[in-house]
């Protein structure tokens, strides 16, 4: 199981946290700790083999434990996947991607659907073919029912996670907010360069060195959310602002699957606008 | 030798350059070119044994070959290094690095003094025995007269290239502009992100996952000026800010070394607010 | 058009042949060269507009220059797309990539088929729909019939180059010998690091800290062909051998693509037992 | 202080650490662990405020927990610096470049000597003037004496931790075990590729794209023993020797600084043949 947990730093939660898994008959197989000195916030992941307790009243106990430290915590059986939603644009490589090592099970998920404002056949050439498929156009008139739309959506399929796979549509403050910390967006360029529209474009015309990308939690604004990964690469005077997009693309995807897979694995903890992640 | 141009492109430019030192009895060991096709600027870098050759005539010639092709050229014979001025303050990292590579024969320049805000022994633990030390301090009061100084100081030591190894003085508008295209500065942070002081900091509040250090000439705008190489680090959420200044030493001094090889070597030629680098 | 050539070295080539293309309205768009100071071999790749010239004279005249200075050489109209075979096995991660990269238009190239020794149900979840599919299993007893069953498909099928995207079978020393210059193969270690089978074990054995892949033409060695592009990724205690497999598909991918891209844009040069690369 | 343990894992080692530490009013800051499922070894490593604490007890009774629980383990003030002795040989961009960053504070140990087969005068740039030297030149013949003198001396200035700053000499085996866990060598190769002299120009004459360094503890096989730290850069077919050279210089010192800080903030524990590095 995984167990992740934040709370205000004080002696002896490791103590507690530890013995409590001990008394229990529980194994610790990986645990990582962050004590961040600035604000005084302590978190901590846990990777456990609980093979003779009883679910149940693990969590229940641990509840208690956790309600007099002030904790936020999860509590997941490694053999039960998050739930993903995938929204897409017309540029398709991370959705094609992310279906890709979904299916030689790099990516332990259950997709709930693909979500577009294009229509199916514009992913014709990507194999969704088991996968409910949901058009959802948008326009600035349509956007607040598109919305609801959406949101009633995430609820029937009970989706955990909703990744921007490229969506290319900026998600309202309200809808942001409801899904906190677990809506992962992926913006083509390294944050906080260059904002706005066509960001490789504002980068060649700077005469940058490198390019990158950022993967990141979705909040109000779009591009500012904690970031989780990002990655960058070396280009030239020789590329064109072409250049930079068809390289931007390798960044992309390999940026936003590392996120996505850091977030499946309980690697990422909220710190305020930053994020814990421990990576493997 | 080494010859650099650049010039409106048109038909012919490479036809007739190659055929110039052909006649002359120069064998080119080197040639690289780049024809912005946005701007119509062709941009040229040509490296040439001339051991038959009569200097002089070379240079006459070229010239009137150039003023035909309205080019912007420089040719240099490579055992002519470039005298080059080194300004530091009390970060010295970069200033060591330079000096020590200098030493080592890997920056193949003639150093024509070290100019700090900052007296010698400040200095102490670096070799600078042998260079000339100007301590030029600077007060908001008094930078003008200090700059003036500083001019002076470059004219009579016929420096060709002014190096800013972390001189934290921002150049004033007119002393820029006389040092357009010689005067090479260190931004400690990844262009354009975070501006203005403290970026590391700055880049630990925001939680990045990279920071980095450009290389760039300077202009009037001190951070703006043409990028002539960048690099990043990683870094986690266990890095404090203390950690990304330790870091970003690292990356500091092998941009900038880089960068003043490149410049050493007539490798970068400036394309409007942009650089071309003929790296190796 | 796309001229590359590679001859002993000696004065005046660069000036024949932009002289050449300058008498016959060729502009030049591009060009890179370089001189191998050890072995006196020079190389060279011109990208020129031809618009005006007449393709068969400029061809045939080139070729009596050519001739003179004991070049090889190729031209190539960047319309004429090269035909490409891939070649995969039961791993279909560079396989699945090569393929969506053609889809939207990255590797300008003519699929002529893919051939692997699994059968077509294997390859159910990448689109392949169009293009022609060669079950040709292969054992050790019929991999001389095999091989020349290929061989014969390379022929009918007029395939320029044929990518190894993870075949996982070495081709005999004939055939090899038939592909010298236009079979890539990926080989899954960073060379000549790991030999032999399972190279992430061997990693993980010998606690490396990055793994890596290389890209390389094949020769009768298999794994010791001149090397075209290499990558690596960082590593930790934490990675399994099953987390280096997985960092190692996407090294996989993308080193291979970026080789395929550099061979399909005539960017390398064979060199002796290496390649000169001339890269964007 | 920093505590590390390696052990045979067993349930509950967590829960008695930190149990233990709770117990006397110690606060946990930083911990990192590792459950080789492999060799069934478990690693710790802990960063605690022990203010309240009485030194001498804690490390007497956490002997005895480390007995019953078959322990190696070591406890340490942060504030007793390590105590390392510097070897090099003519190539001193290692030397220069770890005295430099001792200096600045960036590497928390007192150095305790720096030993070279080459006399004083060579490193008459790098400050060393404060850091005693010692000529100690070897021979074939005389490799048995100048091994005992060095022996010697390691033991007279209480030396915790050898650095092979390019020190260009193989240990024998002799000594090699006499250091073992506290001698670290910087290769100037990624390893295992090259072995043998001159790995640069062996990496030049196979063609890679990529070369880098390693930095691991010396075993009695000079360049096979448990690797700490590793790091590349890319090069093309413009490089010649010299500049892989060149370029190898900044790779090496980079990876051996980085080495050096982690063992000397006990990061490093040896897993077998391998390392655990609990990186920050």
């Amino acid at each position: 199981m995984i167990l992740t947990l934040s709370c205000p730093d004080q002696r002896g939660i490791v103590a507690k946290v530890s013995a409590f898994l001990y008394e229990r008959g529980c194994n610790i197989l990986d645990a990582q700790q962050f004590d961040d000195q600035e604000t005084g916030q302590f978190f901590m992941r846990v990777v456990f083999d609980a093979d003779g307790a009883d679910r149940a009243a693990l969590r229940g106990d641990f509840g208690t434990l956790a309600d007099g430290l002030k904790m936020k915590w999860t509590l997941r059986d490694r053999a039960e996947r998050y739930r993903v939603l995938l929204l897409a644009s017309k540029f398709d490589h991370c959705l094609a991607d992310l279906v890709y090592r979904w299916r030689i099970g790099e990516l332990p998920m259950d997709i709930t659907g693909v979500v577009s404002n294009h229509p199916a056949q514009t992913y014709a050439h990507i194999d969704l073919k088991d996968l409910p498929f949901h058009h959802l156009p948008v326009t600035k008139e349509t956007k607040f029912e598109q919305e609801a739309e959406l949101w009633k959506l995430i609820q029937e399929t009970k989706t955990d996670i909703v990744v921007l796979a490229r969506y290319m549509q900026v998600l309202s403050d309200g809808l942001s907010a409801k899904l906190q910390g677990r809506c992962i967006n992926i913006h083509h360029s390294f944050l906080p360069g260059f904002k706005g529209a066509k960001p490789y474009h504002q980068a060649h015309a700077r005469g940058v060195k490198l390019i990158g990308a950022s993967a990141h939690y979705v909040t109000g604004d779009l591009d500012e959310g904690p970031i989780i990964e990002q990655d960058v690469e070396r280009i030239s005077h020789r590329d064109t602002p072409e250049d930079l997009v068809r390289k931007g693309r390798d960044i992309e995807r390999r940026v936003l699957a590392r996120a996505l897979r850091y977030r499946l694995e309980d690697r990422v903890l909220l710190n305020g606008r930053k994020t814990v992640v421990f990576t493997d």
